[in-house]
């Protein structure tokens, strides 16, 4: 599956989408059993940035950024642009121009495990990315690549219309055929959290809401007083 | 000493550790004579915040957070806790749900050589975070560790109730018992800047603030006019 | 050429270096050919700044500070101090006593492949420092190097009087000889994308624009629709 | 597909896996259009082992190696166990225990995108690991993974039955249902390779032998003696 | 503690430091509880090499080795010196005359969270280093440190007189109090091993050796056949 | 100076550069002021070789080798390629195939700051290359870049025909114009060493050899008895 671009794949519902949004990735991460986060190094290049969309994936050489262009055709409203070198990069393959290709057809963001450039600029367009570095180097438009295969980003699967969820607390990919079903785990644990948060703003001891104490002890957790250890009284 | 909570540890007096947030973490660690710096690469989540308290440690096993609900029980007005895996690890072990426990008992701040999650919520709640990554990766409660035991965190060591200061430019630890005398140190140098601050903005010269043109002619250094050395006047 | 402190370089025209800023690195550095650009290691301490300067370089021995002082006296209105150690090394050689001092001689930013601190009161100041850490370790005062000698700083070869351009997008020096003709060549292209960039705002593809469909088919690239690839009707 | 075993999953033949190993990472990664490798990360923990096997693979937790002892039992003759655990780690999951272990049922190799230790007692057996690190840091049996699942491990796409090849240059994953085109491919690669080498070898050059010379020049590529550029004669 | 050489600090007695050397540390770091172990970036010059020495530790300026000839004084019999700078370099603080005056003391080997150089003169006198890096970077003789005071090296505290243990696995630092009780521990887990060793050469499963299938069952994990899974029989 | 080949480039003579090789990188670089050394993640394939020649230097496109092939036809007997991309990079820009060229013209070591492939074959051959990585991932040939230009190679500035010196320790660039200034410094501290050397070996220690007593103790030194130390007699 080389130099392709697959047209009309299939996306998640929009509303489907939306809501995993509103949980964020750390909810939606562990609601589909902690799989498909990127790594750490994915940073957005401003703080605050929420977002969901559907994946359209690009394979492309390093140092070349011919298939970003060729993507942005392929490109719908409420799609997230997911692109990869084929090798480690940190040049700029991404810009200010590009981005506002991505705008006039309603993209929501980019992510992208390279570099990306203009970010003063992505900044005051208020439009988002996730990158692995920021750098002004540009890149070639000399190898074709592929547009909606499956790729490996930043150590996560993606597959074109897979739905992409992404902010501060990094990138996840939630499958499309498994998203309506980790939106509803994920809304139950958003439920479950809240009512733990309100016990403890109030007080409580995750030791007692979790029931954890037992537990503890049968592994061989001690309690010793400080006074005591200084003392020789109890063993360290 | 593993598995092992130690309860009712010493702190340093409130108005001491007040004190050394107040200089920050630059001019404490000079004025304790450069030492109990962590590594450089635990940042803040958000720009701005100084903070100082007494260390509530945590040492725990990696990729698993069960000591840090451990470690809340022994937290009081004013701590700060500092957790270490045993094994490096960029991980999401805390979260804002263990932050509004903490904020209930009044801590101050988490500091972490691993990674941490729900940013963006910590940062609304102004909780502030010193942190190796942000991670959306959770972790487990199976195996146990140790709270309020002497641990070493991104490369300094922390006994438990050591002062933690921590600002924009890192994390600094000052022993519990060198604590007065290093507030003092540090007073006295922020007087002596104040002075040099002075003379600095009204356009005086280090070289002759500290005195050092001897000494730098007696080292060998050199002054040549670039255009004698680009005529071959002066040899370079 | 060491232990040496050259007088009186050459700088740029102000109007030249003004113009360069006002361009940005990610501009500039396209428009001389893609060289002179720092690793993109080199970060700002805040956002948002964009400025231009003549070099004034520092070639200093790891882990001492003591030639930041003796460049201070060779600084004008509108320069850039620009920093290595001969060794790599985070520790923090500036902070905000050096800034003001650099400040009463209206320098306009300090660029140090090394550590910088005291970052909450050099973002008060707004002055603008690129560095590759933060770090509040100080350094000491006992090996003399040399200041305005050619260096390497973060992959970049910098002569001093050289024009140093840095924004969000790193760090971008031009050789002072080449500063006019790499301006005009930098205006030429912020015009010509002016006009691209309204024809994307427009829902123009660069795959029109740049008139790129043909040459990309030259190459092999092919468009299968994902309901036939699906179907076995076409081979991926 | 978490907390999963699959069993009897196929393998490739063992003359086209052989065929493989003999070509080398190198060549094959060329044959199959550059895809499949391995991040450069993933070192030999000895010098000079060259292999190939069909994947068994491992999706386990973070600091826990439980599900290696679960893979043994899946694993035949000629296989190569690949593991990755959920979240980066560089633990020493893996030691000369587990070798015999795999050394008993004729497994092949190891590769494990985290640490590996008892490197010397592996190397005297002969049993080559790859891995991301060596580290003595033993792991927890608490947490149940996958075996035989499709991962992601060093930014390759590895399914169970893919063909792993892994020499000094790294690590390659052939898909099972490409190896017997791949195999050819890189075959054919090595022929043509042949031909060339005897003609370097005799002193011709690249840039004849591959035709490199008009395209060269069409592309801008210039020659200048020294000693014209020197005199100013041509332009730089 | 600062500008401090403590002389005459007592060593663990030499055969319970031979008897940790021969387990190694991979054992040692196990039998004592996981804890002493440095960061798996210290590395061996050559392969091979497996000592236990009695520490004598540095804490130097960063770029600056005068310390190490200070320490060499302190040196005896049976030693391994260990060295970190107090803020983080990969210069070369040790060479081949260092090692010269180790080898006259009968010094076993240098542990350096830094760098070292004459890396091939050190493999032929076989002197054995452990580093973060090699460097022929040099340093400076300005500043003091202090010898035979508590350091943390490479993420492990140390102090004088603890006992080192060093092979290619990493490096393991057992406190000297402990000394004989950790060995105790670690022959006492080399004989379970050997038992162990030759039940997994003999074919045996881990899975029934260490009675796991039961505790696997139930945390939850399930077996699949792949052609049951394929056909749709079984859910993944 | 861009899309340039330079021909017919000066370089030093054989008896100064061999004299270089001889001397060694640390030796070297010390006698020459310690400028010129790459950064320390310049390491060789394989371990013992040691080398000097002239540089022939390639700028190249990043993931593009075409450089590579242009720059062999300039190469001549004793010559040393130093090659680096215009962007970070770890593919393989070179393996066996092109170091068949090189041999064939005599050339003595290839250095890129990028990575290699075939490193077995490359080990067999005894074709010594210093990389930043080794990877089996190819480049293409689509852009230029130049050859003979002056270049910045891990941090350290090439011209052509400058001599490149390259062992265990790392790569040295010395400028041609005073390679025989430097061989001569390499020698006296050679000659230096060698008189140390033999009294290290004695037993004779470097405080006294190079006079350090009172240095330290004006600077601060003091000597403590651990007993001492631990009854309270003395202050730490």
């Amino acid at each position: 599956m080389s130099n392709l671009v697959v047209t009309n794949c299939p996306r998640a519902e929009r509303a489907i989408v939306d809501g995993l949004a509103a949980c964020g990735v750390a909810t939606v991460h562990e609601a589909q059993g902690r799989k498909g986060l990127m790594q750490s190094y994915m940073r957005p290049i401003y703080p605050g940035a929420r977002v969901a969309g559907s994946a359209v994936t690009i394979s492309m050489a390093p140092a070349d950024n011919w298939m970003i262009h060729v993507a942005v055709e392929q490109c719908r409203e409420g799609d997230i642009v997911v692109a990869t070198p084929t090798s480690p990069s940190d040049q700029g393959y991404f810009g200010e121009l590009l981005a506002q290709s991505l705008i006039a057809r309603k993209v929501r963001a980019m992510i992208i495990e390279a570099g990306t450039r203009d970010t003063a600029d992505l900044t005051k367009l208020g439009f988002p990315v996730w990158s692995k570095a920021v750098s002004a180097q540009g890149t070639v438009k000399e190898t074709v690549g592929s547009v909606n295969v499956p790729i490996v980003c930043a150590g996560a699967a993606v597959a074109p219309g897979d739905v992409v969820i992404a902010d501060d607390d990094g990138v996840c990919i939630v499958r499309r055929e498994e998203a309506e079903v980790v939106l509803a785990a994920a809304r139950a644990r958003e439920e479950k959290e809240e009512a733990t948060r309100a016990r403890l703003q109030a007080g409580e001891l995750g030791l007692d809401i979790y029931n954890m104490r037992q537990r503890l002890a049968d592994k061989g957790l001690r309690y010793v007083d400080h006074a005591d250890l200084a003392a020789g009284k109890t063993e360290g």
